[in-house]
């Protein structure tokens, strides 16, 4: 027996892109061709994209994702790559009721492709269906294993959840003496993730007695961010190779020969095959620079995959705004984001000049617009006061942003983070318009460590810091009536922020908040807050999530509820 | 042995109001008691509300469900009420891994009172995945059957899913000798349900072989109208009995002596015992008749669970903020509706003049805001021209209705229109603003139906109609430019809305429509708008679900896709 080399490719697909996902398949499996690859495995649907939601319910959709397997099946055959095993993922079909005239129902599939044309199918038998996930409302499970033989070698196959559950798949093939699990993935990002998957994978080795190869895809898809990070974990569960997050990557990997006592678990003996670099490990990412980096590849996923060139958003010389403005022009250069300040009575000079400060630093086109005449205006006609006329300069704002967006093809961004989402901080068709909200899952802390990591990494390169100093310094302030800082109406934003962990994230209630030894005034007052902020919530743009528990389709609340923590 | 008086409670709870739904509960057992009833069986959920949501996720309140359970039952015994048998839903607990210390799962379950305590616990099996359910997500399955002695009586009992599903509990008890299957529900309305839910307990009641009792929440919950329209059938499937839909209700019904030979299935002779009535058949509704209350029921459901006190809407003299402001003056009095009327310079005399009509007509608090001078600053601003210009014209009304609300405490209705919504024929932040959207499942051909059977009510109890007549006859329009109608954008509604009706409500492919015999050109572009205004749809406000398929959670689609049928 020889080596058997195994590639990972770590790709960007797009939902409902049958024929470019096609492309992609058949790009890098060339690239795997040339490498010695002998089986290359790819991610998740990746024939479809992922999560493809209702879309799996169309039987059009499922007739194209068919014939784009056919294709890709008879295009690598074509090429002369008829001898790689190559494994996608795509959408199938089953009858789940074999003597009834039942319709087929989807699955989601594992295809292996070999010789021209498909050899092997396997359904995903465990159904992701919590947090972001939908999978049980879309999909019928499997029910077998599957085990291919890859010169001799039994390698096992397997999709993303099906490791994640006890039982199922995974354990079957327990004693099926295999040689490698190999397991497709749709892992989307978020904090600490990556260590639990390589923990859960390792369980697995350990399970099955073999090295797990772990694919993962990469990019965004809309309030989502996968991460790749593909892996191989040796049969004792120790890591062996790691792609880098967040880039297409092809990972290489050779499946020793398991006639080499020993050698199973050892990197450096049948590795050295692997050309030039051997196995690599990519190094762990630090969690700001991770959580920056998918924010940034949510919204450069989201602006290439819907076909914008630009965004448009309102710089007020915050935080919040300076931070998006960074993320943006990381995604898209800073040429291409439209910088708008929207100065009121009430917008101090220092505002002014910071967001003009950070327009010339990310080389925005940055534009003045005052809102005084418009505010003015509406405020003869309506005679507004308080809280109202606070919300009318928030409008006024969206209203120039929508406009200016409508005029020149630009996406609008907003610049709210989680704690202003969380407590009903914001003006509803005010500063909450736009099409993608970058820090939609960043808290306001997570906001200046981002901001902080962001300028420390600039300064490491010898560059300027793309943030005035004095937008991270200077204490928050929405600056729609004279002297007004946020914490005139919120908790500090640090005692803010655990708060809402344990309520949001850990779905703690009163009690546990109240043992945790927060103040009982502040915690009413926070959770009464979230509470009633959910319709606002519910109009409020997509935006990545990067935490445990993203507001959006991972927490399902009803707005109408009078539920109050006792 | 006797007859066994069977009530059936359809009352409106409010989700999470626990002491609330509690005093619901005794108040309508004391009616029963009063009726001589022996059972009395609550609708799915009724301690807690349905649909939770992730609310079951929360341990503290499941907690605070448990605990009114326990007061109903001592308040029950106190009451001297403790004979009864009492059927309520709840949120219930249950370990799914009987070796492992895997924490409790919550469970959707019946729950049987007598004698001051808790009697039998019943945990729903079949857990709906699919349309706007998501139990499978927070719900374990229930494993075991329930079957309770009332009086030597045998009574299955079950929850809703569970006679919608073959196998499961039903079919466990096809041979356990019932003499009647109680279900409980949360079954939300759509046009055409009330027929399926009774073909379906025919169904059952064959199959067990004993008369089926049904009884269905009443009310609006955010996007969903429960309608109540409880009923029985006996064991040959006809039917016995049936509550009116849409109002709370409490229908009686004698469980017939079995050893009367020949006695189930006949109403007449054992039904003699209830006083007066005798068991009801409420009349079924008229199609529109029944989408026009359900829309109703949605927005006071809203108004009143949300406390709200007064709705504000724009009033342009068209058919659908006519028919919206007369909905909301039926949910709400006319008297605690604010019609705006806000004219630019393209909006015609006969608008106007139908606007100030219809507010007149329903006693609407009718005022008029004209957006020029909001619209002179703007454009003399920001130099908009085209698109831009009419989407300003649409945000400045948004803008006025908003600071109206905030400044008073209004409800903001959005005017829009399925069919709009489908094909993104509206004004983010603009004409779609608002908390809560009448409308937004109703197509444009139903706006007019509605409204037509809206008025013939009127006249058919003597009653000035309340929508002009004009506003229902001419050409739909949205006044942004000059001589602008609906269709010189988008195909005739009529056709329009049989297009969107195949392609959304039934998912059928391109190939399927030109199979039809549309015309490839109106299908290619009614496809393309509805696929573009994803986006839109996300951010628009929640409105009544009234038919098989709603946008909404009822179909989840990814906004990024580039998905196109072929």
């Amino acid at each position: 027996m020889v080596n058997v080399r195994i590639a990972l490719a770590q790709v960007d697909t797009c939902v409902g892109d049958l024929a470019g996902n096609t492309r992609t398949v058949l790009e890098w499996t060339r690239r795997a061709a040339q490498a010695g690859a002998d089986v290359v495995a790819f991610p998740e649907m990746t024939v479809t994209g992922y999560p493809i939601e209702d879309l799996a319910l169309r039987a059009s959709f499922r007739r194209g994702a068919e014939a784009a397997l056919q294709s890709i099946a008879t295009g690598l055959a074509q090429e002369g790559l008829g001898e790689l095993v190559v494994v996608v993922g795509s959408v199938g079909e089953r009858t789940t009721r074999e003597h009834d005239a039942a319709p087929a129902r989807p699955t989601n599939q594992a295809v292996v492709i070999q010789h021209g044309r498909v050899q092997a199918r396997y359904d995903k038998h465990h159904l992701p269906n919590y947090g972001v996930f939908d999978e049980f409302r879309i999909f019928a499970s499997g029910t077998e294993p599957c085990v291919l033989d890859v010169h001799g070698r039994r390698i096992g196959l397997v999709i993303c959840e099906d490791i994640w559950q006890d039982g199922g798949p995974v354990a079957a093939m327990a004693d099926a003496d295999l040689d490698l699990l190999l397991v497709i993935n749709g892992s989307p990002f978020e904090d600490g993730k990556v260590h639990l998957r390589t923990e859960l994978a390792a369980r697995r080795a350990r399970e099955v007695r073999a090295p797990v190869a772990y694919v993962n895809m990469v990019g965004g898809q809309d309030d989502l961010v996968f991460d790749g990070g593909s892996f191989v974990v040796d049969a004792d569960g120790d890591l062996l190779a790691r792609a880098p997050q967040l880039v297409e990557h092809l990972l290489l990997w050779d499946l020793p020969d398991a006639t080499l006592e020993g050698a199973t678990g050892d990197a450096s003996a049948p590795a050295a095959a692997i050309p030039r670099t051997g196995p690599e490990i990519a190094p762990d990412l630090d969690p700001d620079e991770a959580i920056y980096k998918a924010v940034v590849a949510g919204l450069s996923g989201y602006l290439r995959k819907n076909g914008f060139g630009s965004v448009a958003l309102g710089l007020s010389g915050g935080i919040d705004s300076a931070l998006v403005a960074v993320i943006a022009a990381d995604a898209i250069g800073g040429e291409h984001v439209v910088g708008v300040s929207m100065p009121s009575r009430y917008s101090s000079e220092h505002s002014k000049d910071d967001a003009a400060d950070l327009a010339k630093r990310i080389g925005a086109d940055y534009r003045i617009q005052p809102i005084k005449p418009m505010v003015d205006v509406f405020e003869a006609e309506l005679g507004l006061e308080g809280v109202a006329a606070e919300n009318l300069q928030a409008r006024m704002r969206g209203v120039i942003l929508m406009g200016l967006a409508n005029a020149e093809g630009h996406l609008v961004l907003a610049t709210g983070n989680k704690s202003e989402l969380a407590v009903g901080y914001s003006t509803v068709y005010g500063d909450a318009v736009g099409g993608y909200a970058p820090l939609k899952d960043v808290d306001k802390s997570r906001v200046w460590a981002l901001a902080r990591w962001r300028n420390n990494a600039a300064l490491d390169v010898g560059k300027l810091p793309p943030i005035p100093e004095s937008s991270i310094t200077k204490p928050p302030s929405a600056e729609l009536r004279p002297g007004q800082v946020d914490q005139d109406s919120l908790p500090p934003y640090e005692l803010l922020d655990r708060v809402l962990d344990a309520y949001v994230e850990h779905a703690e209630g009163r009690v546990e908040l109240l043992a945790r030894g927060f103040d009982p005034e502040i915690v009413d007052k926070v959770l009464t807050l979230v509470d009633r902020a959910e319709w606002k919530r519910r109009q409020y743009p997509l935006g990545p999530k990067v935490t445990g528990l993203a507001f959006g389709r991972d927490r399902r609340l009803p707005i109408t509820t009078l539920w109050r923590e006792p």
